[in-house]
């Protein structure tokens, strides 16, 4: 396979609300940005999570979802033109002779960067899976992890297996009429307490009551195929008998584990799984990548937005200086810079 | 003189973005402060300078005002109900022999506080001085800084000495009619080339030219007294002439000046007039005395806010632990913590 390589300034690894400022304050000094991101949109764990829970320990940002931040995040970098690359990994990455790297993604896309930012947050987020031998080779056909693929599968017997507020997103979209009905719908959860709140457990029991979603408390054990096609799952139900539940399409919803994914293999130095900066640069134990954000640790560290925003602000006064060494100059305010004006795009004094 | 003594867990100095940050993070670790600051209301050189100002660097706030930000600051600490000590300055710290700090401010209040922390920007701010013999004893009467004080002498003869735009507003709002209307107003700096946008200097020249404000281009020299009373300035005019300027009420609007002021008494480990603190706590080479934003220095230090709010985040931790040791837990986030959305007063999943 041939791509167009991408050459850019920096590679940021990650598109949650660090990767996003970092965009923002490498773009301050001129470093022009690319990021990738697993997720298929911005916002990161912020947004896949939190996208309506209300975060308060943001900076003069007394309340606001994890939605609302990704937006503000994603408006106040808007003058800087970076290109997105979502719901891919990276997954290769390698020192050139002239100290830039060459980067490559999971979707094939290809970047020559003289600095790499890793922003990822925990580790890139991938859906926890079901141990079952056999299971995984069904994914995309007939198993998958996101409720988006519901729609594709209406009129079909449904089986979720997850307590995650997710997998009761998906029953109940599946359990009533609409686009994504379906002719059956099993829910299988190890107890009887899905992450729900009062409205939706409401909701919930009333497809129960009405026998539109049939709820097995269990266990998966093991998938019935034939003919190459997944039929059924083996439930060991915590009454210690197994069922069979006969399926055409298997959601597992069981939440999302983070994991540092392929650049655990990069040759940086690590601790407890984190990667080791030092705190004036926020740079790693090699040159010309760094790490900002719940991915990187430090003495004191704390895994919170606000001080990867801080992290990500140095590691830019860091980058610009590797990247650009002949610009080099005195800090510059946004308040009062003429040349912060106009890369911001705004004329002074108007917002 | 004897005044009540204010005991509290900690005693932030500066009143800043930092400095009420700084209360913010305090309290999620149920740590209760007292805030005092030299100028006379909250916000800092952000407010000071700043208040109609765009900011565009604050994560998440693509654009805002001093004044915007103070007030979401402000907001944000509501739940934690500091105590407001403004107009006054810290003037002496000492430490008790139970590890305590006594601290007294320059209008007589007293505090026993566990842990000190200096958010005091750039030091405190205090109006830049006209070095002329003999005026100073003049000040609260006769010589002011602020133009709060042009109100109470309107129908006065009025000279203010400045180019700033605080000058330039003051003058304005004399040479208006209007409460602070004054019988004369001459306004002197050094050439005529005010700091006014395009609409203030309009109006400044309407005034200049109905005569209600005249400008003479010089630099003062020396005050005429009598009876004890000012009722002269003397200029030396930039075309080498001298003249004296009759008045009742003289406003020197310099501009601010930061000084470290008494802090700099406080033994601690200072480079280049900067308090010297390590990245993993932000305390000071004084156990207890901690240093956040733009007032402290170590390795990759940039003086901006975005920094000083990680720096309140780390010295929080830390003075979580100092001052309740029994209390120490891993870290909670407000989105998900039932203690955190107690201590900030919000029903769980609700503004």
């Amino acid at each position: 396979m041939t791509a167009e390589v991408i050459a850019t300034d920096a590679l940021i690894v990650g598109a949650g609300p660090v990767g996003l400022f970092q965009v923002f304050e490498l773009g301050l000094q001129e470093v022009r940005a690319e990021v990738v991101d697993s997720l298929p949109h911005a916002g990161g764990q912020c947004f896949e999570l939190y996208a309506d829970k209300p975060i308060y320990d943001i900076p003069a940002m007394p309340y606001g979802t994890g939605r609302e931040l990704t937006e503000r995040l994603l408006k106040q970098i808007e003058p800087f033109g970076a290109g997105f690359h979502l719901d891919q990994q990276v997954n290769a990455l390698a020192r050139r002779g002239d100290g830039r790297f060459d980067v490559a993604t999971s979707a094939g896309k290809r970047f020559v960067a003289k600095a790499v930012i890793v922003a990822g947050g925990v580790g890139s987020f991938q859906p926890r899976r079901l141990k079952i031998d056999g299971l995984d080779r069904h994914r995309g056909t007939q198993l998958f992890e996101h409720a988006a693929a519901l729609h594709q599968h209406a009129g079909q017997r449904v089986v979720i297996v997850g307590g995650t507020a997710a997998a009761v997103a998906a029953a109940i979209a599946a359990g009533e009429d609409g686009v994504a009905a379906a002719a059956s719908v099993t829910l299988v959860h190890r107890r009887d307490d899905m992450d729900a709140d009062e409205e939706t457990r409401a909701r919930l029991n009333t497809l129960r009551s009405a026998g539109k979603i049939e709820f097995v408390a269990g266990q998966p054990e093991s998938i019935v195929e034939s003919d190459g096609r997944l039929v059924a799952l083996t439930v060991l139900g915590s009454d210690g008998e197994s069922r069979e539940l006969p399926l055409d399409v298997l959601f597992v919803m069981l939440g999302w584990s983070p994991k540092l994914g392929p650049i655990a293999d990069w040759g940086l130095a690590l601790e407890k799984k984190q990667i080791v900066v030092n705190t004036a640069s926020f740079e790693t134990s090699t040159p010309g990548i760094f790490a900002v954000g719940d991915v990187n640790t430090y003495r004191g560290k704390q895994k919170l937005i606000v001080c990867g925003f801080h992290e990500a602000t140095l590691a830019a006064f860091a980058i610009g200086e590797r990247v650009y060494p002949e610009r080099a100059q005195p800090l510059q305010y946004t308040t009062t810079s003429a040349k912060l004006h106009k890369l911001l795009g705004v004329a002074p004094g108007l917002p």
